[in-house]
């Protein structure tokens, strides 16, 4: 891990980050994309994702409001992300709340190449075949540990898994690391879950090769700045706006010294 | 009315308030909801949303943004719900602005039960059946008094009815209350009266079988939380931020000595 | 130009500005609209485009978010306003990145009647036939200067056309204006160009038949709004906040003499 250095490059490259996402979090992926210093795109359409995601450096994909159309152009933009060598990242969203967005994030998953899948608990469990509890897209529960269902569902997924909630843990099936930066209010404000995956996106398309580095880097950051975020937030709101401010303001120079991490 | 009551039970449990609302809310709609307390969940596929609206603890329609496929995803959700006891609330945005979304909204409520109509004079006047005049989605103006049109709508729609603004009336065409909390910004701010809509879902999910103690609790709360966001408020976009905040921190123990009611 | 004047006149007629944009910024502009002091009004149905757009003050179209039903949704619309004289924005989001938005855009400009096209250097670059470099919706380098660009797409696409940057330029073809308000967060808030269009919408329908009048008055009120959003910002969550607030907070009788305009 190497986050100072990583989000340095962001910063001066600038990577496209092409996300196909849900409804209601566009606006707060793109700002945060923006914030931290990438350059977000959003286009949905089958005439156009394949050209847009064959360019960009990486591809977001996020199923928090599905419908057909937007599976197809998924599909579209994640080949053609994986014939150029463009990393994709999942959002599973909602995940095991119905069968449409289960069997959704599992045909995207068996289709095509993913990199990382960012999700909480219970998406990863059901995506992984092992128990959990969800409310609409909120997870309630899981049987098993952080550390074990990250470790298991990378095995199973065949790829890097994040799975964030008060701890987060990110594993490649061999290696896992646990990210204990963060902050209650994250939980408060809606969307925050995409917006880490959009800043894993970021971290992925400056890191290619290295997705395990992507997801931790991204989930560190993403955590520093929703601590920096609560120092003056008066609730939900003023820390909503704080999050950018501090996505913004974080400094490579630091960010590694303030990294809470460990296995 | 027990505003507080309802309120520390919504925090106890977090019922799940599914929303089929328009585009330009629903991050708006979202985070209000959690503000609160609950948690809301956007669903808008026909494959989904009545496995969704089947284990919510309410349904939110929003008619803000129509289109062919959101409406039948409406009405196959309000009878999910209807079938599962779920109260469901209408939010019928624009109603008299266009046919479409003045048909749409009456085949609604001719095809599904609605516990509550939440809408502005100009939306419930044209449900009604009475003069009313709406620039776009905003009421201009009607020739009933508020009072009187809530309850003309209630006898005629068959529910319960919240028509707000500067001051808001609640009516189940036999009683009836007035409320004077809120604040002249809400009028600044896109998606307040959505927001207000959803927080009736919130309080009708803890409250089922009384809709309007629902309807007029929602309207107490979402109204003293306009007041406090108002007091360091600069202008509307504080103000928004803020008004998540006063919604997080709404006291169950005060609310109800701040609540402004009449006849 | 009379910014004052006109923003004056806006906020005593509340002009209904009907929007048909993209997901990403909806609530963005919707709340820009209403902190100045026009009605936002969105809807894309083509079974009500023509019945909004006709009683419209304006009508603003945008294309981030394309796909097949909103682009008939929007010719529609277009060619309802031209019949009914509501002069008509466009914003040619990503013309250039996809070969779908280049002729989207340049279809929507064949087909109706287009009063004043708003876009970045390379969107505008790209629509003129001239040499430009974009990276999704970003504009990374344009041949030629802005104030060559903007008389040159002027004559190219035979209306007034406003291109923003670092320097604004605004031509119609025989004369030119540079515009030197603003502040380098806009470029932090994903939506500000989007933003910029709903302004100019807003101020398109008090000023009908002065088209260069409004898309300049609109870049000076935007951009000095901007400016007021800096002046105690932390970052681009708390400027975006504070742009609302400014924009609600405009002086009309004070604008004028802000305003940084030559040739």
């Amino acid at each position: 891990m190497r986050t100072g250095e990583d989000l340095r490059a962001l910063r001066e490259r600038k990577p496209l980050v092409h996300q196909i996402t849900n409804y209601v979090v566009m606006n707060e992926t793109a700002n945060a994309t923006l914030a931290l210093g990438a350059l977000p795109v959003m286009a949905h359409a089958v005439e156009e994702v394949e050209e847009m995601a064959s360019v960009a450096g990486s591809l977001v994909l996020n199923i928090g409001t599905l419908s057909q159309q937007w599976i197809e152009a998924m599909l579209l933009a994640a080949k053609a992300a994986n014939a150029a060598g463009v990393p994709v990242v999942l959002d599973p969203v909602g995940a095991g709340a119905t069968r449409f967005r289960t069997e959704t994030a599992k045909r995207i998953l068996a289709e095509s190449h993913i990199a990382i899948v960012r999700g909480n608990a219970a998406e990863l469990a059901t995506l992984a075949g092992r128990e959990a509890e969800i409310r609409g897209v909120e997870s309630i529960g899981a049987s098993d540990s952080g550390a074990e269902l990250a470790a298991a569902a990378a095995v199973a997924l065949g790829c890097v898994v994040a799975v964030t909630g008060p701890v987060d843990h990110v594993s490649d099936g061999e290696h896992g690391i646990a990210i204990r930066n963060g902050h209650e209010l994250l939980g408060r404000v809606s969307g925050t879950g995409c917006m880490a995956t959009a800043v894993t996106g970021c971290f992925a398309a400056v890191a290619p090769g290295r997705s395990f580095d992507a997801a931790a880097e991204a989930l560190v950051a993403f955590g520093v700045a929703g601590e920096d975020a609560a120092r003056d937030a008066k609730g939900p709101g003023t820390f909503h706006a704080g999050l950018y401010d501090a996505l913004y303001n974080l400094d490579p120079k630091t960010i590694d010294s303030r990294a809470k991490v460990g296995e």
